[in-house]
């Protein structure tokens, strides 16, 4: 039900998304039953893979985490997080209110080994690939503790989500000499440096190396990490709609364009990252769908959640933290309420 | 003799800028008399209007700030800043070492009224215009009160460089809502907003209003300002890049890009800042040019030079200060040594 279009783009990217995936694969749908159960009956190929559960009520977008956790049971994005914590779902994907999946998910599914709060991550485009980028705005005040769970955390995902054996580790750093930055962030480099965790650690990078390709995984506070998301798409909107002006601004500009509309077409898709991104940390898998999804995008969601629920980042990330010695792990301090 | 082409970019770009500028201005060189001698008695146009003062050293582009200050007096950036302190110039602009470039400029010109350090400033496109973005790199760790002053700081200096009466100001934050982000930025904004210092004062934005023109002025500390600057510089490449391989990897590409390479061309220069920045908060003007400008972008540094010498933004900031209950003033906790 969630997300800027809800049914409409979510029946029929799973429509979309089921067509290229093996029979064994079969989606749960959380929400309104009268609204979801006519539209699945109407497509045929979807015949036995894909179940409706009905759920009364929805969360808003703009329901605060609080109040999402006090009114929550029994909507869909309830039903869907519980649905994996009876393990009746190997995933869970939402194109909802954020803060409130994270909220849920963390009190139904709990935290796994002692971490504080879930992360966000993000999915870069790079020349050789793509950046995993964490935390996007789940912890706004971290500690060194924290920022050494995202390198472990990060480290994990990427290797499960592209199948590298030893992703590179950077810390986001206002430059390389060893005496710059935050005292939490020159904590953590000294301990990752060290190398008790084995990570590949490359040591500090900066922000121009989140797009660069140098590094795999980029490691940074919830605050910083979501600034620098933010700041990245709304250039990226910029740059688009001012080659749109220039190249619409004449004649030759527009015959230029028609001819280049292809190779245009192709550098749109070579910048969107994966629509959806797991919410790292969770006994449980819960992936978060960009609100704006289409439906395109939305069954490319639902393929990303397959892909991972297939791998065992959750196992990764959970011997990870077993190296971390006691100490360091849980002292995190509480971070603010709400997320981004 | 600074930057990554030195005199051979700095002479011809001086010629270039003073043909364009009344014959009241005129420019000191600092630097190997040997080699700028020769080159400027070469041209005539420049006759008068260029004198060179002979400075034996230059400070490396790698030099740590503490070293530049020890070993800094005798070299040609000294020279420059001294002559700002001295009267002989009414401003400096350097292409070299940046954390050397604040650190003689602090020691030789001081802080104006209280502040800490100087704060670095860099100017970002938007769709009606630029937004003046600060601090990026050269306070990493800033209270409230240093937030505060970067508001006030960036408010006079927007006004002096765009000729806008009341730059609107916006605080960066992970969220529009009241809860959201470090204290620090909490406690700024509760200041700001209560109005006392009669900023336009608009409130929290998030990452994607630096390029989004809705905020002239966009404030933050130097660690989440140098990230977020150079994470958009990144993205600007790697976006021009993948452009670039698109537009060529096929015939009709090509042939599209050709015919429209007029509207690219202004694309790009749409989407460059100017190429100086000055160094805020103190007593003289000090600019930054960037190190790897060419002779346009060199001649267009001097020309931003000249309009900030005849606007009075140093005043302005002064002004703004004296507005400040002097409890907040110079509270900023130190920040840790060396520049970005």
């Amino acid at each position: 039900m969630g997300g800027d279009h809800g049914p409409s783009v979510v029946i029929p990217a799973v429509a979309l998304a089921l067509s290229a995936l093996p029979q064994t694969v079969s989606v749960l749908l959380h929400g309104d039953e009268a609204v979801l159960g006519p539209e699945i009956a109407r497509r045929q190929a979807l015949g036995g893979r894909v179940e409706v559960r009905h759920a009364e009520r929805v969360i808003g977008m703009d329901e605060k985490p609080a109040q999402a956790l006090r009114r929550g049971k029994g909507t869909s994005m309830w039903h869907a997080v519980e649905a994996v914590r009876e393990g009746k779902a190997t995933a869970a994907l939402s194109a909802g209110n954020t803060g409130a999946l994270m909220a849920i998910s963390k009190l139904l599914l709990r935290m796994s080994a002692d971490l504080e709060r879930p992360a966000l991550v993000a999915s870069l485009p790079n020349p050789r690939g793509f950046t995993t980028f964490l935390d996007v705005g789940a912890n706004v005040d971290c500690d060194a503790a924290r920022l050494i769970e995202f390198a472990i955390m990060g480290e994990a995902f990427h290797r499960a989500a592209h199948g590298l054996p030893r992703p590179i580790v950077g810390l986001l750093n206002v430059g390389s000499e060893e005496m710059k930055g935050h005292e939490e962030v020159r904590e953590a480099h000294r301990f990752l440096r060290e190398g008790s965790l084995a990570l590949n650690y490359k040591g500090f990078v900066e922000g121009d190396d989140l797009t660069g390709g140098a590094v795999d995984v980029v490691v940074t506070d919830g605050f910083t990490g979501n600034v620098a998301l933010k700041a990245m798409e709304g250039a990226a909107r910029f740059m688009r709609s001012e080659l749109k002006m220039a190249l619409t601004a004449n004649l030759a500009g527009t015959i230029g364009a028609a001819l280049a509309r292809p190779s245009l077409r192709r550098f749109g898709e070579r910048l969107s990252p994966p629509p959806a991104a797991p919410l790292l940390g969770l006994n449980g898998m819960v992936l978060k769908c960009h609100g704006g999804a289409g439906e395109v995008d939305y069954a490319h969601a639902i393929r990303v959640a397959v892909d991972l629920a297939r791998s065992d980042f959750s196992g990764e990330i959970e011997q990870n933290m077993r190296r971390l010695p006691s100490a360091m792990v849980g002292s995190g301090q509480a971070p603010a309420e709400g997320g981004v």
